[in-house]
C-alpha cells in the first residue's frame, strides 16, 4: 500500500519469544523505536489467571522486550528478577508451578487492578507499554477473553497447564481456543492489518501462537484483504523448532516437522515465505504452493540479528518500494 | 464464667500494634499459644485497597505478630522484607505512598483473590493465620466493609490518606465508620466475647481502632452484657501514646490526654483499668468511675513483656477464679 509516510507500516502478528525478538528487530529498523510504523497484534490465548491475578504472557514477553527489561536468557519475565512474594505465596499455602517474579508480579497487580475498573485489556497494554518506554504500538489481538485449551491424551487442559505445568510433554490431540468465535478484534488490529505496508506473521508457534489470534473473526480475513506484502517466517529450522513445542505441535497433529509444512499452513494467507538458509532446498517446493521464498539467516539471536532479519524483510516495500 | 476448661477463655478487642502485642504475649501465657482459649477480634476500619488488593492492617499486625514473623522494629510488615515490587509498580506509574514488601504483598495477593471468590474476610483470615502457624482465633469484627473516614481541617479522607499519607499529622476533627451501621459482626465474634472468662481491651487506639470495632452493632451490647471480667489497658502512659496518634486524636477530640481520659471513655464498659505504674496517681480518680484499677507495668516491649501483662490480667479469672 502506498503512504505518505518516509517508511513502510508494519503489521506484526505474534506470539511469544520469536514474536518478541522480531518485534524488536522491527522497533530498531524503523524509526523512532516503531512509534508510528510498528503494529504489533499478540495473542492472548495463552492468558491465564494465577492467584487472582491476569497473566498475559504472550503480551508481556513481547513488552519487556521491546522495552529491552526482558530476561533474554529464559525468553520471559524481567531481568533480575527476585521471587520474594512468590516463596510468600508457597508458604501460605499456594500452588506456585507458575513463576511469577516480584517486578513481574507489579504488572499482572497493575493490569488486574485496571480490567477490574473496567479498561479494556488494550488500553491497558497501551498504559503498561507506555509507562516501560515502548514506543512501537502494542495490541492484544482482542479484549475479548479468548482461552486456549489443549487436548491431551489425558484429557483437555488448561493452555498453561500443558504449557508450563506439564512443561509441553503431552502430545496435542487438539486445540480449542474457547471465546474465540465471539470475540471482537481489539480496536486498531484490523485497521493496522489493512493500512499496513507489511503484514509478518511471526515465527511463532503456528497452532498455539498464530491460530488464536487468527481464530478472532475479522483477523485471518483482514490479512487475507490487505493490499500489504504478507510474509511469515518459519519458526521451524532445519526440521527443528528455534524455541518451544512447535515441532512436537506440528507432528502430533500431522503435519510435516519443516518449513515447508509451515509454508503448506500459512499457503493462501501470506505472500512470502521467509525460510532459513539452512531450509533452502525447501523453496521450490515452497514455491509450489504459489508462495514467494526469502531465504535468509532467520535465527535472530540478539538485537543485531533480529534488526537484520526485520531490515531483510522491510526490503522492496514501503515508499521505496511503492 | 465457669468453664470446663483448664484455662481461661480470652476475647480480646484488638487494633494493630498494642493489640498485637498483647495477643502475642496470651498466645504465649496460653496453652498451646492459645488454640482454644484465645480469640482475638480486630478493627477492620483501617483496611483499605491499594493497586486493586485489599489490605487488612490491623489483622495482618496482628496475624504477624502472633506467628513471630513481623517486623517488630516498625511495628507493621514482615521481617526481612524486600520491595522489587513496590519499585515497580512506581515505575508503571502507580502511586507508592503506601509501603507493601513483597512478602506482605503475598498475603493481600491471596485475601483478595479469595475474597473475590465469594470467601468472607473471617475464612480468608481464619486460612492465612493457619498457613503462617498461627494457633489463636484471628476475627476480623466483621465480614462485611467498614471504612474509617477522618474529618480533617482539609476536609474528609480515608484512613489510610490520614494516617500513612499523610503522617497523621492533621487534627482529627471526626470519624465516621462507613458501613458500620449496617455490618454484622463475624461469625464467632458475638459467642467469642459471650464464652470469655475475660474480655481484654487492648491498648490501642480508643478511636482509630476500639470505636470502628464498637460501632459494628451487637459488639458493644456483647461486651457489655458478657458475664466475663472486662479490663482495659490504657494505651497512654505518662500522658503519651506508646505509638501512633492516639495522644493527639484524644486531645483535638476533647478528651483528656491521660490514662484518666482512657478510663472515662471506657467507663461503663469494662470493670477494670489496666494502667501505667507510671499512672498510679491516677488509680483514685480512676476508681471513681467505678473501675476497679490494675496497676502494672503495661510497656510491653518484647515478648517476654507482653506475656508478663497477659499474666497479670489473667490473674483472678477463668477456673482457678470462678
Amino acid at each position: 500500500m502506498s503512504t505518505s509516510l518516509d517508511f513502510p507500516r508494519v503489521a506484526l502478528l505474534a506470539g511469544g519469544v520469536g514474536g518478541a525478538r522480531l518485534a524488536h528487530g522491527f522497533a530498531r529498523a524503523l524509526p523512532d523505536g516503531g512509534a508510528e510504523a510498528l503494529t504489533v497484534v499478540v495473542n492472548v490465548g495463552d492468558d491465564t489467571e494465577r492467584h487472582g491475578l491476569t497473566v498475559s504472557p504472550d503480551l508481556d514477553t513481547v513488552m519487556y522486550t521491546l522495552a529491552e527489561v526482558g530476561d533474554e536468557q529464559r525468553g520471559w519475565g524481567l531481568q533480575g528478577e527476585t521471587y520474594a512474594t512468590l516463596d510468600q505465596l508457597a508458604r501460605l499455602g499456594e500452588d506456585t508451578w507458575f513463576t511469577l517474579g516480584d517486578k513481574d508480579l507489579a504488572t499482572h497487580v497493575v493490569r488486574t487492578a485496571r480490567l477490574r475498573d473496567g479498561q479494556p485489556l488494550s488500553a491497558v497494554t497501551a498504559h503498561l507499554a507506555a509507562a516501560l518506554g515502548v514506543r512501537a504500538r502494542l495490541l492484544p489481538v482482542t479484549d475479548d477473553r479468548v482461552r486456549t485449551l489443549v487436548d491431551t491424551p489425558s484429557g483437555r487442559v488448561a493452555f498453561q497447564e500443558y504449557f508450563v505445568r506439564r512443561r509441553h510433554a503431552d502430545a496435542v490431540l487438539g486445540l480449542t481456543f474457547d471465546g474465540a468465535a465471539s470475540a471482537r478484534p481489539a480496536p486498531g488490529v484490523l485497521e493496522a492489518v489493512h493500512a499496513a505496508d507489511l503484514v509478518v506473521v511471526a515465527p511463532s508457534n503456528p497452532f498455539l501462537s498464530i491460530e488464536p489470534l487468527l481464530a478472532v473473526p475479522g483477523v485471518r480475513d483482514a490479512v487475507r484483504a490487505t493490499p500489504a506484502r504478507r510474509v511469515a517466517v518459519s519458526p521451524i529450522v532445519g526440521g527443528q523448532a528455534i524455541k518451544g513445542p512447535a515441532a512436537q505441535v506440528l507432528e502430533s497433529l500431522g503435519h510435516e516437522v519443516s518449513a515447508l509444512g509451515v509454508a503448506r499452513l500459512y499457503a493462501g494467507l501470506v505472500d512470502v515465505m521467509c525460510i532459513d538458509d539452512v531450509d533452502a532446498h525447501l523453496a521450490d517446493p515452497i514455491r509450489e504452493f504459489g508462495l514467494d521464498v526469502v531465504v535468509t539467516a532467520t535465527v535472530m539471536g540478539g538485537p543485531g540479528g533480529r534488526e537484520r532479519l526485520a531490515r531483510e524483510l522491510l526490503r522492496g516495500v514501503g515508499r521505496a518500494g511503492a
